[in-house]
């Protein structure tokens, strides 16, 4: 291995020659040698497009020439395109103001400009890290605005299409199933009937309620830490920069952002973060339902409730040969337990920031980032592997209708809901049939029962 | 003791006769002795504006006569009026559905309403708890109708107002503080200097972006379970009976209301409650953060940082004569973190609904309830006897403004990043002042030194 | 109303003259008016324990006068015999190092000390609430010294019995069970069978280890923060003081205490509570499980899995005539929920300890006493309504066990696991039992079929 | 790339022609495309030692020929040694029983142990993944065993270390500086002076009770669910299987193991590990105190705290130049928040289980692993880059001592409790000195004071 030495303002540093990264990175590479979590590639493309929007409105304020200005743009097309990849390297578990990770940017972005600039940056910086490619910034409204950036993009170009999808095939199975009518259960006793459509238009309304949540934790994530600088004030910053540099990003993403209206409440509080998450844990929750509903109700294959078919994917068993699981239901149930953990990690994390900065801003994004991901896939695969292949079992959910004793709640405005009782209970206790149970009892005759008693009309309001 | 007996469709059961309960709010009282957390009388209050608006309602759509309608109405009122506090005895850990709660105001109502008709409801019953006072309703409907009416009622009438009280103290501060200029402090040490105003401004920031996702998350809450009856098909119910109860409720309690889109959605996922939780969780670390900077602030008084004096209360300690302790700022953070664990219970519960039921409604609302309480008292107790008092320790403030060596961030543009590092690292290390190390190091004159380490040039951008 | 003037280090106070509280208590009571929450009643018996050995200790030193000291103990049982019920109004929500509870204590206890002496506390103060009552004392080691004491008090006399009286219950259904063979379940499907009494004991078998996990956790609470005073040091206290207070105490509740270690540890962390109440979040994790498999065996009655009958305990629907529910069930997983979320916000607390002392002492010890007053009341509800009146539906059982395809395991060792699974997919795909499949398919002959498949021979491993 | 044709009893898959693994591990791979988390490593090598244990059991029982039992345990031999490393492809995120991973290694090592026969196993399998490799398990019992084994092995050879690592140090700096006396602090409110050797030994004494509770918690995870096979009842399995299972590993580990006593509870009850769990959240607890309280001591450096000096290690700041921040306590301040949101995770999924079996084991082991490695790397990293180069500021620790009106403390017992607050109410009010003040309101002589208040003298009980 070949070692270059590059230095920062604390001294020289060993750093591999192969490496774009400079003394700073390495400093942070060796001394956070904790866990495997390393800074997740979406935030790291955040702040590539924010060091370009910046590079670039520093150069229309007038404070970086057009060519320093250009080849650090070139250099976060770069990263964007993946030519640099391997060159962030950094764990989750560094500083908590992401300080290394922001330097990270700057000193493979100032090497890398350096070489577009037709220099070897082994051994001339014509782009200086700190003067150049951070002018103006700080890490604490840098990472706190990548953050921002990279929550914005991957909930709208990754979680909600997938939520999208999933809930066309909800919807959809909604309206397939809208003529099946089945019993209902409540406390998982028998309860009256509904129909399998309106069953899943439950599922599919929670997707759309969980979609507006998201949607309006949204507004506060479009709000930008940046000009804020050091401690929020803006130090060292132009007083246009943050509205630039939020129309520029706002024109490069296509998603809308605008700049923070008070910094000192940017730099300090994840309250837009903490809170949008817990969009997620909704949604979470609302998939945990669901997915404990489908594997329920496809429960058996004899000794289950049977009600739902679901598809084979996989042997279900290294022991019990033919048996199939749903395996889709376990591993959504799964994730949703662990954006219920990672919510209490947000939680807790966003509580602790101290005077001008909130130190927890790693641990924050990470959990966030890997909710919107494991939410994002879980679902496009239960989507795909499960919900599309759901087919009902009209047999079984036929018997099961027919037999219930909570038809007997449509008597309720005829012979009064005492009456019903008694007629539901005679049924259980003598395991007959409610029609034969109220006849027994004398409280209506053979013709006002197949009037009333009509499962069809059960499913909805009545006049 | 005297004792009747009231029968329900189980049989008889013996009550106390000062009770207007009937059989199945005894059969819970006894079956459930859990604890000592009990439904809390704001959601008694808002159950009773439930059935009171559905008494009306079904006498509008023909269901009820007038008479009765109207008996059950003022019985309502009377709960509302406090007459009958004491007749709601039931625990939160009771059925999952809040059924024997729903029974409980169903008995109630029906028994005092027998009374308004001139029985003696001990004898006979005019007015009958299921076929009557529960016309066109199952808890399962009536239960989280009530949930998101004192939901509602509480945020807005109770918590929103506490919140606005203590903004607009910090709000006052930060206008009065916006001229001392202090030390800015990042990872505990010392930054960039900043107003203590704009310090403050933070603070009011946070509760404006609090009370902003607040308001938003109530968007869902003002959607009714109601119509949904048993299992959400509103099978017993009047297909008008939804909407008019929300209007009636509207009016009645000055709140918009609406019926809930889709009634299965609403009985067994509390999205809603679950969302506008995260909100309260939100606030929740946005106050510790807050409390926990005062209290940082105040430390001392003569080994701490001293930058802020808050009232005297209490004398501190049993120990230690003269000590005075930042009180109101731990019953804060106590609060912040009860909520923090009520999030996650709550969040946990919302996942757990089965089929066409969600069975942890007792758990959810009672966590949601004291957090809101908790929250509304404390910023209200936090606010009268720690927020309002807070002065600055002038002396303290500037004496740590002119010794911080980060001062030297206002010469980056001037002399560079590295240079200022080494300005400020000499210093450091010969414990002289920024100036003295600057000429020191021969990096720039005294007048450009004057000239550019400027505090008050130091809390804004600039252009 | 009568009120008197009482005065502390700040001054004087009005309090009502019929409370024997002091100016303390009353400035506490007047500026925490936060919740509903007050500090609870074993908490305030365990500090009327802890105070009463104090006394008899500093008298045994030679500290105290007999006289002083006889009265102070004498006031303290006075507390313990209820006889000054009403006198500790303290919220939960106060001071975090719970001082203002232990001046409470130290209050009332000196004017009714005063008063046993034979003077009118009103008009002078024989015995001083610091001076004799709080003597060697620090709210800062007596605070955590009433933790520790009334979470051994409470778990091993309140919750250890209540499970070992659910264990009893359960242990007992496992042999009454143990001829009945069912059905396994795995992944909600249909598996290897198992006898009813195996399935129980598991359950039994979990409270066992639940319990052991609490007896270990016991330990470190029974180490006494007491001796520490103010900050660790035990400035102020006799060297012999903890020991001999452990001592009095160990002999007076006859459950086993011992000075701390160390008693720096012993103020700022309070690890030795966050474990218990880990052990007893494990507990609570257990019972959610044992609660949700006996309301979905016992799921039906027409609808479900009906493998068990449970006690019919209330109606269980407002609309629904005759349908009954798992109550007891249910009121238990709330709990489970509950205690989920106590233990996040102990964790939290427990980490936010600050120099030489963690001021979240009373939100950890009341989320820690509800959690113990919980689980323990509705471990014996659960028994006492539930699962003591556990019945198998012997019917239902058999026809399961007879039908499932899973019975084809047996055949693993004889015909390979390969073609285990294509009698079981046959059997499945072509609605036949296993045996016909296993003929059609022609792997075995019927002998050996009825040889090899039967269900009493595989409950158990077999050479 | 080049395929081959793997099949399993749902038909045929094309798996990579390099690649060991098999047709279920291939489904799985493609179907479960959620995240980026895989199965740890470290539960891979326990599983390969599992697995080798097993294969020589059933060859001691007599149930699987030498020639087969060796090649297995060979194969298990080259996972240990990495030989087949990139073969355990599997999400976390997939089915809750972890069989796809059991079969996975069943398959790997079926396809490596025809190998070491001298076939090759893309064209024949010589051993079989399921009759062989698999012979008397179930997924339902070895991926349990292998979580316990792993989480034995990492706690004893990977996190006791790194804790034992830090305590010796923080125990050496609390005999380093067992002579430096200093002012305490109580709600961050100046307390009685105590030595910093003190301090450090509460954090000492934190770990070292840290550790008591992990090695507790240890036991339980010590009983092994081996032998239980599909449902617990050991179908399939010999009698004695289990019980030599456990000795073999614990030969092989070096860490005892047993065979659990009831297999029902080993296989749907994750106590073990949440009660395991809840130790490592106390630890955690525990370190962000420490960490906080370091941080705290070393802030400044010329406005804060300051009386300890940490190691320098990166520059803090990319915008202020100079700045030094406490980057490794922020790094384990959000490893500890992280282990608090796993444990959410780990308890909510303990409580999931259904009937025989809780199928939420990979995403409980996968937070558990992470929790472990986690704290052992910031333990170590922590010490190394931190802790053990801790240095007094003994000039500023100084100064507050000789400061700090809280001296008062020691006239308690000289003059009353009540007197001594006025002495330091006095001296704050007019900003003297004690002494001063104790003179001017003439309650002591200087040679009383002098005598009396003596630093040296309150840092110890005294008779």
């Amino acid at each position: 291995m070949h070692y270059r030495v590059e230095h920062d303002t604390m001294g020289e540093v060993k750093v591999e020659d192969n490496k774009y990264w400079g003394a700073q990175t390495q400093r942070s590479y060796e001394n956070f040698k904790i866990g495997v979590e390393k800074m997740p590639p979406e935030l790291i493309a955040a702040f590539a497009k924010l060091k370009r929007s910046l590079a670039k409105v520093n150069q229309d304020l007038g404070k970086l020439d057009a060519k320093k200005a250009g080849a650090i743009m070139q250099a976060c097309e770069d990263i964007l395109e993946g030519k640099l990849d391997g060159m962030f390297p950094l764990a989750i578990w560094q500083t908590g103001s992401g300080t290394q990770t922001n330097m990270n940017m700057n000193e493979v972005i100032a090497n890398r400009a350096t070489e577009i600039l037709g220099a070897d940056f082994r051994k001339e910086k014509l782009i200086h890290p700190n003067d150049h490619v951070n002018m103006s910034q700080s890490s604490n409204d840098t990472f706190p605005t990548a953050m921002h950036i990279v929550a914005v993009l991957e909930l709208t170009k990754t979680l909600l299409p997938a939520l999208d999808t999933l809930h066309t095939t909800l919807h959809a199975k909604s309206e397939a199933f809208k003529d099946i009518i089945k019993i209902g259960r409540t406390h998982l006793q028998d309860a009256t009937p509904l129909t399998l459509g309106q069953e899943f238009s439950g599922y599919a309304s929670m997707l759309e309620h969980s979609k507006a949540q998201i949607l309006e934790s949204l507004e506060g994530l479009r709000e930008l830490a940046i000009g804020g600088t050091a401690v929020g004030t803006g130090l060292n910053a132009h007083p246009q920069l943050s509205q630039k540099v939020a129309e520029e990003l706002t024109r490069f993403t296509g998603q809308a952002f605008k700049s923070a209206p008070n910094k000192f409440h940017a730099l300090t509080s994840h309250d837009a973060i903490n809170f949008a998450h817990g969009a997620l844990k909704g949604l979470a929750a609302n998939l945990m339902k669901i997915a404990n509903d489908i594997r329920w109700l496809a429960s058996g294959p004899r000794c289950g409730l049977g009600e739902l078919a679901i598809p084979e994917n996989e042997p279900g068993s290294s022991i019990m040969p033919g048996k199939v699981n749903p395996t889709q239901c376990e591993a959504l149930t799964m994730v949703a337990v662990q954006v219920m953990g990672n919510d209490a990690a947000i939680g807790f994390a966003a509580s602790q920031g101290n005077f001008e900065l909130n130190v927890f801003k790693p641990v924050i994004i990470y959990n966030f980032l890997q909710s919107v991901k494991l939410l994002s896939d879980a679902m496009l695969s239960f989507n795909e592997h499960c919900a599309s292949g759901i087919e009902p079992n009209k047999d079984k959910i036929d018997y099961y209708l027919h037999h219930s004793l909570m038809l007997v709640t449509a008597l309720n405005p005829h012979i009064g809901y005492e009456n019903a009782a008694k007629v539901a209970k005679n049924a259980h206790k003598k395991g007959i049939s409610l029609k034969e149970s109220a006849l027994e009892l004398g409280l209506l005759s053979e013709k006002d029962f197949d009037a009333w008693v009509v499962p069809a009309h059960m499913i909805a309001p009545k006049a």
